[in-house]
């Protein structure tokens, strides 16, 4: 995945910095000063703070949807200034630049993998680095100086392994599995662990916050106004939703909520 | 308004996805994938979840201050995965994509329509098309083939009509307007659908929540801070505020509350 | 700092508009329209409304790490249509263009300003100028001018001076500094008015909100995880923050709160 030149180079950014302060705004005019005219496009900077699952996971059903040798910076960080390491890791489709905390272990699937570099060369770096926004002093010169054609070998010294998560895996017993809620979007839909080609969608009865939902759906239209319906969503995941409303409002529920279905 | 290339195009996207996802992320990595370096400017993504009346008198204030040919995408879209269709209009100055569901029409007034298509052909969709995402399925992919050049009629097949939106308008009894708040901005600005030239500036008496504003300012300043002001918005529409405050709040009102204007 | 040509002309905006609204979006359709292709970035649109102080200080500590030249357009602007003036101001390394209330004064220290011109010259205007909103119809078409190549001298008259803010400096009483919070992060970090460099790390005892912290540490990681630390931050000022929490939430502090330094 280097890059022969900075021409085409896109830089995504995923954070859990918000967009209130200027931390995003800062790291775009480092990658502009650095990199003039390469393209950023933010992923998300609405992590919650200091949530590196949630973090890994937007990481890694975003970076599917963007050309291939992309460069993704993502920082939920809460180690920073810490001993954790700095990574640039390349897999076959994209260059992946973070903490070394999780964070980029759901987009680097082990088989994907090509390298992976510590960013140990301070070179590209700003310097003096602050001990608090790495993603200002050391994140968003090291993405601009690949956009500009760094191959990734160059800014530190090769590593074997990166830190990796576990999302959790629903358990089967017989045709029930056990399962959870990892993950609840903006409209409040909730986000499960099951694969939605893991159950037979007619026979399904879904129980989750002293409710029962019966089959998967094929869109939330499937369902009355105010209803609750489950569904196979755009992660490839099922998910339980309200049409036009809010599950997480409807159900009290957050991520990590267990949820049961039987007849899957 | 079909265009001979992509170089350049600009693509605008308004939605109800929020920001703490990825959603808009990722409609921007198909189109960075398909139409690699055409600009997307946001033009909202915080019209409230379902809120297609917010979303389309958004788009519509909008869409006269870009450059004529942009393709502004809408998506607020409850319906999606279910029957509604999908449409690409062209008007006048504008391409617009979106769900027909009467997003697209208050930008899309009836004399300025050229052509409407319906986003048939699937080959300009992602496969597999899911059944809750088409923001990221259908319209971002749609748009950036408009940006690299396709035209319109190649989408799909051409059709009558579009779903059609009405903004609720005052109703006059002689002097006096009944009228309503149509929309509250991020500072608490309540915008009513009463046209700015409607009404004589000086003699208006107006009427809102049990309180009463006199005359029609030409900006905030006109007012102490903290009290209430009527003012012509940069929409054209009087809009009642608080000098550095929030009319919202002080008011308690919301979208839909009335007003009524005497000597109008 | 008058630029050439538009060819690499970066602009970026600073507003208290917030995202849910398309009134930055307009910004950005006026800009492409008028200087089409030319880079825009987002520094923040999360100022609190009317917050001029908290827009400046952004503004100011944003500015460096853009490359020289940019073209900074500031819009908190509270007396928007009123008597206050729209200046454009040179520096020695950006071009700020905003109302002068204040706004633009901590990015332009004294010894930078070049040239202060007052945005008099009405062709490089929206026309008819709304009263409501001058980001759209003065700021940023003015800022699409400059990024096309229009020296600053040309927008309209000269003038010696602009509004200029004071952050309120800490006090020292021997060796005890009394200070205040001045700026509070998304994170709930607690950004003070100490500069980094003027007390000494380990011999500081720092009393906020009836609770005592010991020492300047160099990363958030040198606390336990909910416990306070204090830090020299991004901005080289000290920051009180709470390891993987929110010191605002767990001190129930704002802007404004006071903090005594001893043995500083």
């Amino acid at each position: 995945m280097g890059r022969g030149g900075g021409g085409a180079a896109l830089i995504t950014l995923t954070t859990d910095f918000g967009l209130t302060d200027a931390w995003v705004g800062i790291m775009k005019g480092v990658i502009a000063t650095r990199a003039p005219g390469v393209q950023v496009v933010d992923v998300s900077h609405g992590i919650p703070p200091q949530d590196v699952l949630a973090g890994a996971l937007v990481l890694r059903h975003a970076v599917p949807w963007f050309p291939r040798g992309t460069i993704h910076v993502a920082v939920v960080d809460p180690g920073v200034g810490g001993p954790r390491r700095a990574l640039c890791v390349e897999t076959d489709s994209a260059l992946l630049v973070g903490p070394d905390n999780g964070l980029l272990s759901l987009a680097a699937s082990p088989g994907s993998v090509r390298r992976i570099v510590e960013l140990t060369d301070e070179r590209f770096h700003v310097a003096p680095r602050s001990g608090t926004f790495h993603g200002r002093d050391v994140f968003a010169p090291v993405a601009a100086a690949l956009a500009m054609g760094t191959d990734p070998g160059a800014l530190g010294a090769a590593r074997d392994d990166l830190e990796r998560l576990t999302v959790p895996a629903p358990v089967r017993h017989g045709s029930t599995l056990e399962a959870q809620v990892i993950y609840v979007d903006h409209f409040g839909n909730l986000v499960t662990n099951v694969p939605g080609d893991s159950v037979a969608s007619d026979r399904v009865s879904i129980s989750i916050a002293g409710t029962r939902i019966r089959g998967i759906a094929t869109s939330y239209t499937a369902a009355a106004r105010g209803a609750l319906v489950a569904v196979v969503n755009s992660w490839n995941l099922i998910e339980i939703a309200v049409r036009d409303g809010s599950a997480r409002d409807h159900l009290g529920v957050a991520a990590g909520a267990p949820i049961t279905l039987e007849g899957a």
